[in-house]
C-alpha cells in the first residue's frame, strides 16, 4: 500500500533490461552515443517535430530550471500557479538557474485560468524599468493537485502568452499521465497548443532518473547545451540516459505505464467514493488524488503500514472523527489488491 | 583499442547487478533509502571519519561545484592548477554555483607546488575590499595530466592553505587511481592531510554515474543539502545512486578496478617506452598517459579504429615524421590484447 | 504643483553647501574620509547603538538589496508585503543580490500584520529541503501606500520573526517621515523593536543621492563591505556621500524636512477632504496620499500642469464623472500656494 | 603632495557650479531629465555616433560590469590583461554582473598584444561545451600601469576580436587622459577602432562620481537599462549625474583637466628622471607613473606628508639604499609646487 509518490516506485523491468543491454563495451560520452541519435529521431517523430532539439537530464528540477533559464532573462518574471513545483518544491532552483528571475503566482488554484493569467500579465504592465519584465508562462500538466489540462486549455493559456509575446513552458513531469487522461497526442498537447519548451518526465513513470527537455524551436539549442553543462547536468556515460528513454518510448511502454497508474488511481477513487463521509479536494483526473476521511481511518491505515502524505491534519489528536486529508499517488506498479485493501481499511 | 576516456567504458557487472537488486518495490526517495544509510556507515568507516557528512550526486562537475560553493563565498577566489578540471572543463560551473567566485590559477604545471600556492595566496594580499578575497584551495588527484600527488604532497599544500585559514577541496574524480598508485589510505589522502571536502569519483571507475561528496566537518552539511537541491542534483529515486556506490565499495571493488586501470596504463607505457622516438610529456603515474610519436604512427592507429585524443597536432599534415601527442586513458575494462595491438601499431 | 514623487524635488541648500565645503583638496577615498568617521559617531549616537556598522550607498535599491543579501542565503525566501518596493519596483535587484532568493508575499495589504506574517512563515514549514528556507522579514516604513507602522507594530512583527529565528530588515526610504509621524525615536523604531538592518533613506528627503545601511549587529559588517564593493556601490569620492548625510543629521535637518513634507501632505489631505466626492484609498499618515475624484477634476489639474501619478484610471474616457485615483507625494520643498491651488482645481 | 590616486582629488569648481544650477525645483527622475536629453545629444555629436545609447552610472566598476554583462553570456569568458581593473580591483563584480562568466588573462603585461590575444582566444578553442565560450575582449586605456594604447593599437586588438566575432569593451576610466596623450578623437579611439561599448570615465578626472556607458550599437540598450536598474545603479535624482557630465564636456573642460593631469605627471617624471638612481618601471604616458628610488628617499617623503602607494617594498627595513617602487597619480588639480617639492625630497 505505497501511495506516497510515483517517484518511490520501481523501474520497469524493460528499462532495466535496456540498461543492461546498453552496457556493452565503449560508447561515445556526453550525448554523442548512438542510442541518443536513435532517441532523437524517435522523439521528433513522436512529436511530429522534425526540427525539435532534444536533451536528457536526470531530474525534473533540472529539466524545468534549464528550460526556464533558456526561455527567460534574469530581469523577467515567470508566470505560474501558486502550487507549481517550480515555486514550491525546487528550493529556488528556477531563481538560481535564471540568474535571479522572479516567479509571479497566477490566481489561487492549481490550474491557471486564461483570465487570471491575463490579469497577472497586465499587472506587470506599467512600471517600465522598475518592475520585473514579463517572462515565460510555465504550466504544469498533470497539475500538482492531480487535475489535468486538456490540450485546448493549454492552448487557451498559450494564446494569452503569445498575445504578449511570451514563451510557454510545460512542466510535464507527469506528461504521459496527462496524455492518456485526455487522449491528446504529444503534438496536440505541446507545440500545436503553443508550447515552446517541454519538460518530458520519465522518472515518475517507471524510469530510474531521466527527463527530456524538448525545445520545439531549436534556435536556443546551443545555449541550452551550455546551460546544461554549466549546471553540471551533462552526463559522461550518457548512453544510460538514452537507453532508458528509448525503452520508455518503445512499443508505447510510457503510455502503458501511465494508463496503469491512472487506472490504479481511478480504482482507488471509485472505492473511496463509495464510502460515506469521504470527500475529494480536487477532481482526480490522472494518477493522484486528495481525499478526506476520519482520523480513525487514517490511524488504521497507518498501523497497517500504508504510505501516503497527510496533506492536512495530523494523526495525533483527540477527535477520531475529525477529517484529515490524504494525498495518494499511484505509479505504474500499483496493484489492485493493495488498493482494495487500502479502501477496506478506510471503511473500517 | 578505446583509450579516449575512462568515462566511455562500461559499468562493472557487479554494479549492474546491484542496480537490479535495488529495483525491488518501493523505497524512500531523496536519500532516505536504506541503502544510503548503509553506505553512510561504510563510507565513514572507510575514511575513519565517524562525523563526516556524505552525499551522492551524478556528475563530477556537480560534486566539485557544490563542494566549492559550500566552502566559499561569492567574493572569494579559488586557488587551483591552470589545468584543473574546474577551470578548463566545467563551462563555468564553479563560477555559477559559487555565485560568481573567481578562480586563481597557481603556477604553470598540473601539480601545484607549495611555493607557488603560497605566492598566489600572497599575491591576493593587499587590496582590501577591492580584490577578491582568498577562498578555498582545490587540488586534483589524479591530476589532469596523469600524475599523482602523494598524501604528503597533499599535506604540504593543505598546510599552506591552513596557514591562511583557507579550506581545502580535493577533486578526486580518479581518487581510487591515486590511492592505488600511492598506497595511501583514504584517510591519509584526505582529512589526515588537511582536506576538508572530497569529490569522491565513481563514474570514471566503473559506475554508471555517481560521485560522492564527503564533508569531513559536517558543520555545513545542511547548507550542502540545500545547495544540492537548488542545483537540481537531488535524485528522487536515490536508491539507484546508493546501490551503485555500495557495490563499488563492497569487497574493495573500487580499488580492484582502479588497480586494473592503472596496470593497463602501465602496460601501455612500458610498451611505448620500448619504441624508439616515443616520448612522454608527463610522468604517467596512474591510468592516463601523454605520449608523442610520429604522424605516420597515429595514422595507422586511426585507420585501425583506435580511439584517443590527439592532444597536440593534427592527423592531417604533410610530414609523416612530425611528432603528435596523444592522450590515452585506461579504464578498468581495458584488456591486454588491445594494448599490445595498439603498441604494435605505433611501432609500425 | 509637483506631487509626482519626493525623489524629483530639489536638494536642500544646506546639503548643497555641505558638498561645496567638502570639496577642499584631497580626501581619503572609499569611506576612509574624515567626514565618514564623524558621521559614524553621530549615527551611532543618534541610534543609541555604539556597535552599529554604518555604510553609505547612493540608491535605495542598493541599500535594500545589499542589506537583504547580507541577512539571507540564496536558498531562502524573504517575507514582505505584496506592494513592497523590493518586490514591485526594483527589477529583481533583491533576487540578483541575494543570488536567487525568493520573495514571499505576506497577506494582501500594504501593511503586514503579525497573523499574516506568522501564517506565511508557517506555510513554508513542511517541505524540508524541497521548499525555500525561511529568510529575513522585510518591513517598509512609511509603507508604499503612505501608511505608517508604529514602533510597537514593528515590534510585533519582529517578535514573530524572532520566534522563528529570522532576521528583520526595515526599508526606511522614508524613515524620517515615519519617525515624525509616530514620534518614535530612531532606536525605538529599529533595534529596540527587533530590527537587525535598516535602510536609512536620504534621497527622498532632500539629499542628492545617499542612503545609509545600518547593521545593528556588526558581525556581518565585513561581508557587507565586500558585497557593496562587488555590487559596484563603493564610491571612490566617498566624502561627498558622507558630507550629504552629515548635513542631513546636523541640527535635525532631516526631521525638519520630514515634518515639512508630512505637513504639506496633511494640508493637501485636509483640503481635499472638504470637497464632496473625494475619497481616500489609504489613511494618509505621512507624506503620501491616494485620493479619488472625477475625471473632470483630473483634467483641470493636468491642463494646469499639475504633476502626479494616476494610480487607477486614465485621463482619456468619456465619462467626466468617473472616479480616478491619484497618488500624490509631498517633499520637503512643497509649498502651501501650490497645494491650495491644487485643491481649488479639484474643486472646479 | 597628494599622488595617491586621481580619485582622491577635488571636483572641478565648474562642476560644482553646474550641480548648484541643476538644483532648481523639480525635475523628472531616472534619466528623463532635460539635462540628460541635452547630454545625449552632445555625447553623440562628440563621438560622431548618432545612434549610440548613452547611460550614466556613478562608479567605474558599475560601468564596466554592466557593459560586460550586456556584451556577454554567463557561460563565456572575458579576455583581459592580467592587471586589468576588472580582474584585480572590482572584488568579482564582473563575475557577479555577468552571472558567473570567467576572466581569461591575456599575456603577462599591462598592455595586451594582438598575438597574445589571438593565442588566448585560440586556447579556448577545442573543448566544445566543456570549456567556457569565448566572450568579450576588454581593453583598459590608460592602462593600470600608466601606459597608453594608440587608436591603432586598439584597432589591432579589436581586429583580432572581430575575426572571432567577439565584442570589444574599452574601460576608459581615464579615457580623457588617453585621448590627450595620443591626439586621437573620441571616435577614432572607440567605434572607428572597433570598440562596441565604452566605459567613459569622469570620476577620476574632476567629477564627483559619474561615468558614462556608451553602447555604439543600440541593439542592447533596453537590456542595459534593465541590468542597470537590477544592479541598483539607476539614480532617481538623475539630473545631478547629467549636470556633472554636461559640465565636463562643456568647452572641453574634460580634455583641459586631462591635459593638466598628464602635464603634471610629465613634470614629475622629468624631475625624477634627472635624479641619479631613479628608474621607471613602465613608460609613463599619461597621468600615472611607477618609479623606484631608495628607502631613505621614501622615508623623507613620508615624513613630509607626501601621499602615494608603495607598489613594491615596505618603508620599514634596515637598508636605506634598497630600492622601493612608488605609484604616483596626478589629477587635474596637481600643482607645480607640490611636484617640485616632491622631487626635491626624493633627491634628498
Amino acid at each position: 500500500m505505497h501511495f506516497a509518490s510515483d517517484n518511490s516506485g520501481p523501474v520497469h523491468p524493460k528499462v532495466m533490461a535496456a540498461l543492461t543491454a546498453a552496457n556493452d563495451g565503449y560508447a561515445m560520452p556526453y550525448g554523442a552515443d548512438d542510442l541518443m541519435n536513435a532517441l532523437r529521431r524517435q522523439m521528433r517523430e513522436l512529436f511530429e517535430a522534425p526540427e525539435a532539439a532534444i536533451y536528457l537530464v536526470a531530474t525534473g528540477t533540472a529539466a524545468n530550471s534549464l528550460a526556464l533559464a533558456t526561455l527567460s532573462q534574469p530581469f523577467e518574471t515567470v508566470f505560474c500557479s501558486p502550487v507549481a513545483h517550480i515555486h514550491e518544491d525546487e528550493c529556488n532552483a528556477p531563481e538560481f538557474y535564471t540568474g535571479g528571475a522572479k516567479l509571479t503566482l497566477v490566481g489561487d488554484s492549481e490550474k491557471m485560468l486564461p483570465g487570471a493569467l491575463r490579469a497577472a500579465i497586465e499587472a506587470e504592465e506599467s512600471r517600465g524599468v522598475h518592475g520585473p519584465q514579463r517572462g515565460p508562462v510555465s504550466i504544469t500538466n498533470v497539475t500538482e493537485r492531480g487535475t489535468v489540462y486538456t490540450a485546448a486549455e493549454i492552448g487557451a493559456l498559450a494564446a494569452v502568452a503569445k498575445e504578449y509575446g511570451l514563451p510557454v513552458h510545460l512542466d510535464g513531469a507527469r506528461f504521459a499521465n496527462a496524455l492518456v487522461a485526455t487522449g491528446a497526442s504529444p503534438a496536440e498537447m505541446t507545440w500545436k497548443a503553443g508550447v515552446d519548451a517541454l519538460s518530458f518526465g520519465g522518472t515518475k513513470n517507471g524510469l530510474m532518473g531521466v527527463e527530456a527537455v524538448i525545445l520545439f524551436d531549436p534556435a536556443k539549442a546551443w545555449e541550452f547545451e551550455l546551460r546544461r553543462k554549466r549546471g553540471a547536468h551533462l552526463f559522461s556515460k550518457h548512453r544510460f540516459l538514452s537507453a532508458q528513454m528509448l525503452a520508455y518510448l518503445e512499443d508505447g511502454l510510457w503510455l502503458e505505464m501511465a494508463r496503469a497508474a491512472n487506472a490504479a488511481n481511478a480504482r482507488l477513487v471509485r472505492g473511496l467514493r463509495q464510502l460515506p463521509g469521504v470527500s475529494f479536494a480536487h477532481e482526480p483526473q490522472a494518477n493522484m488524488s486528495f481525499a478526506g476521511w476520519s482520523r480513525a481511518g487514517h490511524r488504521r491505515l497507518h498501523e497497517a503500514g500504508a504510505q501516503y502524505y497527510l496533506w492536512a491534519g495530523h494523526l495525533e489528536g483527540n477527535d477520531p472523527d475529525e477529517m484529515l486529508t490524504a494525498r495518494m499517488v499511484c505509479d505504474w506498479s500499483a496493484n489492485d489488491e493493495d488498493i482494495d485493501r487500502f479502501v477496506a481499511l478506510v471503511r473500517g
